[in-house]
């Protein structure tokens, strides 16, 4: 998921407000070094092996649905869907790719495997191609909104091709994604169909949410709200993952429930980690500047806990927050000082570990053997894993 | 179908290039009499009767699936449907309402009964009701890509709304129509999800192919694409509602072919009268000054049919067409007067009254008894019955 910090936003002129993040993902991050957690491959060490074969393994499974639903596109759809994905470079010839890490699928693939074992996962190819087609539609348009000139690397969809041309984009991924649902056989495709619709709506809800609250005064905003945008916005799209994957193993209702909600508890870890990291993160391991969200004055999660705290250093934060930022290090200090003093760092940190506790909670209700749960676990790990 | 011809079009600075039609719709109609085309009454001569009384009817099958499913949507996107749909004002307060004639819910029905009857016209509603959402979706994103302020007589969602909204309405409302049709237990539903997904893309196509076009030089298109991208983007939504009825009536697959063609040329020799009504057009009847299409220099069909006629009227329309509209009803005059010379006016008319004549054909083929097809023949009349 961390393919989607963006690089861009360490380039907005200073004061800009800046969104909390994106449709139904994360921030994509600026140039790293080759096996940093952004580039597909993840690290090698032990407690990331096991998600990285995960990774890899269902990018293998599902790239072939990808690639073959793209190519049915009509041709001026197709070759933005192949820019986007970094099939194709602008001008048509083929590119190397760096699709992301396409966390989403593998979610519904292992989840699949946990409750059905290989011939559920291999049979869940289609719907985990879904879901990433959803994903990137959600990207596309995000982009446009959000005026981001910078995705996975390279220029977005609509610098090259314009704003139509995106948005249009876009659109046809979202058909597509629910054009190969309804064209599946398989006895789960129509209630995974109205699942992921029901999650395409959840997401332009999240959506909406976050721009509206970056809209606000900084007081005017409740933790609450922001935790529930959070989970519309990020949450949603990975507890449907999981829950499709559930419904093509079959399993029962109760317990394809517990698999969404382990990814929406998983999708909120992560985001609050992503946010400390936002603010805290190391500029070598991040690949962006220290403070980069604190700059944007971004209404991140540890920001509204700071300003909702009650404590002296809240005001001391609403007061930074209130003026746009001043170029130079010691702006961001102080902000990033008051955040802590007021509480924020810790509430997050405190937040997600409860969040992890909760989305390993429902993943025992849903997957009773541990050893065919631990694919969701490592995997749920690996995202939110990035210390700040 | 008429609802949709633009009233801003008048409204734009001189020289502005316009694009031909917009997303599977035409052009809004300005402010016109009550019992006009576009109010949604329909004239109550004898010819437009039966068709007045189809949409009146199809209106009242399809307003409750069309009112639920929005009601469903979360409350955010729910305000910005609503307020499209002329249901609500934009503070949320119930509005009269003018959602248009909704031809296209009306082809679904008519086209079931056709060929199943009273209970397949009953049992395609929530069909119905999901091509009008992918109809509006279509409107919601194209006003933005058009920066069209007026739709249906009032304001469009992105100006009240902004932009990021209206596309996010947008992509909900794409979401809901396939979700109807996901949670839909009807036996045609899977098949039908995917042909509207299907005709999504090609909407996406054509509206490409539109802008594309009206980018280009006049002399670099020719009258075949522009033949083609009025099929994507106008006739390809009403073939599909004739094939989903067919569909939903259990109709032979050669018979949902013919019933999609029916639409297909019915809705190439509406855009062919449109485009006639938009240079000859009596404003008196039409709600827009005469000539509008020639003002903005759109490559409408008989403008396109003429510069590509190798006569010397050709010449000088690509002459007038090279510079911007100069503010005066003389430029109007030659231009409208240049493509009649060049003979795109005839070829237009000759045109039309050949698809529907096709299109009547591909009717006989699908629905033998005379009786049965009436309903469709008729509403393919109403669409294109105004004379220029």
């Amino acid at each position: 998921m961390t393919e989607a910090r963006h690089a861009t936003e360490a380039r907005r002129p200073a004061g800009t407000l800046e969104r909390h993040g994106h449709i139904g993902t994360q921030r994509e991050q600026g140039p790293k070094k080759p096996g940093a957690l952004s580039d597909g491959q993840g690290p090698a060490g032990p407690d990331g092996h096991e998600a990285t074969v995960l990774l890899r393994e269902s990018r293998a499974s599902v790239d072939p649905e990808l690639r073959s639903a793209i190519a049915s596109l009509p041709a001026s759809m197709r070759r933005i869907a192949l820019y986007h994905f970094g099939w194709q470079h602008a001008d048509g010839t083929p590119a190397g790719g760096n699709a992301g890490k396409a966390i989403r699928p593998a979610l519904v693939l292992t989840s699949a495997a946990a409750l059905g074992g290989p011939g559920a996962r291999t049979a869940a190819a289609r719907a985990a191609a879904a879901v990433e087609l959803v994903h990137n539609f959600t990207l596309l348009h995000d982009d446009v909104m959000d005026r981001d000139t910078t995705r996975r690397h390279r220029p977005t969809a609509w610098t090259v091709f314009g704003d139509a041309d995106a948005i249009l984009a876009g659109d046809a991924l979202q058909a597509l994604a629910l054009r190969l649902l309804a064209a599946d056989p398989h006895p789960a495709s129509p209630a995974a169909a109205a699942r992921l619709a029901d999650c395409v709506m959840e997401l332009c809800e999240g959506q909406h949410a976050d721009t509206a609250m970056e809209r606000r005064a900084p007081g005017e905003v409740t933790l609450d709200e922001t935790l529930a945008m959070a989970e519309a916005k990020t949450g949603a799209l990975l507890g449907c993952a999981c829950a499709l994957g559930a419904l093509y193993a079959g399993a029962a209702a109760e317990d394809v429930e517990a698999l969404d909600a382990f990814g929406r508890e998983a999708g909120l870890a992560f985001q609050l980690i992503d946010d400390v990291i936002g603010i805290w993160g190391d500029p070598r391991r991040t690949g962006k500047p220290a403070g980069a969200d604190l700059a944007a004055r971004k209404k991140s999660l540890p920001v509204v806990a700071a300003l909702t705290s009650g404590t002296p250093a809240a005001a001391e934060l609403a007061e930074l927050y209130a003026a746009p930022y001043e170029e130079g290090e010691e702006d961001l200090e102080r902000t990033a000082l008051a955040v802590e003093r007021a509480g924020g760092r810790d509430w997050a940190q405190v937040q997600a570990a409860d969040r992890m506790a909760r989305a390993v909670q429902e993943l025992a209700r849903a997957v009773r053997d541990p050893e065919a749960a631990g694919g969701l676990l490592a995997l749920a790990e690996f995202v939110t894993r990035r210390s700040a």
